[in-house]
């Protein structure tokens, strides 16, 4: 990979704090830690830092800010919980960290619907807590406690997409402040419309470079009447995903299925204290009526046994299953502390489900050839799996095997028909593998980004150089 | 409304159509009863013939189209199977009508990945029979045996959506043909990525105005073990509805739910011979193994019985569904022919569905201040219903008086948050409530449809004005 150019830095204009203090007074922050903080993400990336942080709290707020950005060609990039993978809301040209996590207010559930409007701040535990009396859930769990506007700048999914769908499909509109300072709604609440170019859809995924999200108007499902989960572990890895395949294939609704390979097991082990078998495993979980459950246990466990899968261990309680999910949760900050201290590097890729156990094992075949530890973990009814590194701070020669490893993962992907990140985002780290991918269409995301944010203060330097 | 102006007609450049012939030979043709058939559509719009049609039979085909148009700055609008509601298709400014239906082969169906890639032209009834032995069904069904491409330039959805989506869930990704005459890939085959913008769903609904859809990648279901079908007359609209709205927060997986009022019910008995009671009614489909389907037929017979519903008939017999489902599908034409050689005009909108039977309800107050008949039919599940009018041809006031009620109604679902069109496009009939509908939004709009087709040749005067 060639070295990505940003563009330039530049000193922040004569008088422009000074109009920044004007308005929002203790909002903003010019401390080396609220800067730090926002300079930094849970990745292997430099720290990157901003010139000052304002804390929005209303969507005036955003709109004095991008106006007084835009006013004064100031880079402004939006910030969540500062928990995505690739760099998302590292401000790579300095500027304006404009850290939207106070405006964290529910502002609408409409049970009858299946829908709610929530401010960008909202974090997804929060907003389940809240639906909990009510009947409701929001199913997207990309695992760490993210905020709903970073879920939906990033297309996150996670565990539940399966049978859910992603951010993608979560997302019934927005509203967005545009680089000229519009405030816009993209969209009615209709469940479905036909009204024009999807501006949701396009809104969600571009990583805050065409507009920041002020408002999300969410789907939300019914909380199923029971739910079971089941740890299975196999002989194959082959068997695992074919377990999968197949029981997608007879109808089962699998609300999620996770893998882990036996090395994130051993790392779930020991971070989690729990005493799984060291081999290839599944957790699943299943969502439905009694009868629903009894039925799906009993064709994916007869499944599970004919794919070479050992004892399957299910279970309707739901302590077993917080254990268990607590543990997948939990995998990320396992296989990195497979070494104390270490540095983690999250990657994923996402292919089409027919290649994912031989993009699976040639990827472990060739983590196997390094010393530093790495695991394999993934949404297998998706096809996108991750792997997680364990890199010594102290040998920078780590940094540049890993770069490797990544590479050569992220071309398999590709000669395999997939994508270069399934879920976390091209942000810093994934731009020349977008290109790889999508060629020419890249030129038509740049035309889209000129057209809206001509300035290119919006997160400039971010899912392409333009 | 006030009228749209389209953009200017202009005469074809000399020389234009040698070119045209030169490359294309006898796949071009301007016979006056083709040209008819591409200027006129399923609506009541009047006709607008292109200057030509050109049958492209590949990619090269589309490409060397839109270069010739490109160089002599000539408009080129996409064409199908002329099936869409709205003039989404017809050639407003003159021009080439690209006729796409002749690329009509299945290229690809990957059983595994639950996928398959077609072109444009392909039928949607010709896909399906064409995956039957594989155990697998592309579940969209709008009605009319419309194109894959069409479908997806109009985001279409049907009486499935509420269990399987609409175009924007079921495309995976597209090739399409630029207005520069690029062939370009929005994605790779993986089910979900994170890779920059979503061009995929930009080209999804964007009515051809943006790109040629060449090739399209869509998702598909296993065909369910069993399909039950029922019928359920009701005494109150939100009697069913409620049903509807019940069954769904009870976590039932309805696969079809459809609402035929009791004009309709008249309209269906006549025109494909039933008896049905000719009161408001629902026509459900259930998809699942027999356990699950009779769990879901009882949960929703004993929902159907608390409010106010009749005899709850369901059937798993083949023929009786075809039965129920063939009328549901001649809904439309048996509608029109309340009144023999009249002119149909099908209008479409969707709101949240607690404001459904409210909006049902009032409509079908107005609709019985005027003589002309009106039948209300709709997906539940989604908020989304149809009116159709049967209009006079030899009374021109009717169409005012049409016009004048379909006005009331798109406001009245505006003022509930919903939307001026559910799955019919705007095409040429909805463009001043695109504006009403969302407002700073459609200037997002133009700024991409500018930089992606400078000349405005795509599809000119669809969608918005420029």
């Amino acid at each position: 990979m060639t070295a990505i150019v940003f563009p330039a830095r530049l000193a922040l204009p004569d008088g422009f704090m000074d109009k920044v203090t004007a308005r929002f007074g203790a909002q903003v922050q010019t401390g080396d830690a609220i800067c730090a903080q926002h300079g930094t993400s849970e990745a292997h990336f430099e720290t990157m830092l901003p010139d000052a942080v304002i804390f929005a709290r209303t969507t005036e707020d955003v709109v004095a800010a991008v106006e007084l950005c835009r006013d004064a060609r100031v880079p402004i990039t939006p910030f969540g919980a500062g928990t995505s993978i690739e760099g998302n809301a590292t401000p790579v040209c300095g500027g304006i960290s404009l850290d939207l996590s106070e405006m964290n207010r529910i502002l609408a559930v409409n049970a009858e619907d299946f829908d709610c409007v929530v401010e960008p701040g909202v974090r997804r535990e929060q907003l389940n807590e809240h639906l909990r009396d009510q009947g409701l859930f929001f199913p997207i769990d990309p695992g760490a406690n993210a905020t709903i506007g970073g879920m939906t700048s990033t297309r996150a999914s996670g565990t539940n997409a399966v049978r859910y769908g992603t951010m993608r499909e979560a997302v019934l509109g927005l509203k967005v402040v545009t680089p000229d300072g519009k405030v816009t709604r993209t969209s009615r609440r209709a469940r479905k419309s036909a009204a024009g170019y999807d501006l949701t859809r396009l809104f969600v995924g571009s990583e805050g470079t065409l507009g920041i999200v002020v408002e999300v108007t969410l789907r939300l499902h019914p909380i199923p009447e029971q739910i079971s989960s089941a740890v299975c572990g196999f002989d194959s890895l082959k068997g695992a995903v074919d377990t999968v395949v197949q029981s997608i294939q007879l109808g089962v609704p699998l609300a999620r299925v996770e893998i882990l390979d036996a090395m994130q097991m051993r790392a779930c082990n020991l971070w989690s204290k729990l005493d799984y078998p060291e081999v290839t495993t599944l957790f699943f979980e299943f969502h439905g009526s009694p009868l629903q459950l009894g039925e799906q246990v009993e064709m994916v466990k007869a499944l599970s046994a004919e794919n070479g899968g050992g004892e399957f261990a299910w279970s309707n309680l739901p302590e077993e299953r917080s254990k268990l999910w607590k543990a997948r949760h939990e995998a990320y900050y396992a296989a990195i502390n497979l070494r104390p201290g270490a540095i983690g590097w999250a990657t994923d890729v996402c292919v089409p489900i027919s290649r994912l156990a031989e993009c699976i094992e040639e990827t472990r075949a060739d983590l196997d050839k390094s010393a530093i530890p790495a695991t394999i973990l993934g949404h297998v009814g998706d096809g996108n799996f991750h792997v997680v590194f364990s890199i010594d701070p102290n040998a920078p020669e780590e940094m540049t095997e890993v770069e490797a490893i990544n590479a050569r993962l992220v071309e398999r992907a590709l000669a395999m028909d997939g994508t270069c990140t399934g879920e976390h985002g091209i942000g810093i780290g994934k731009q020349e593998w977008l290109i790889a991918e999508l060629g020419d269409a890249v030129d038509l995301m740049r035309a889209i980004k000129r057209a809206l944010d001509p300035q290119n203060l919006f997160n400039p330097g971010k899912i392409f150089a333009l």
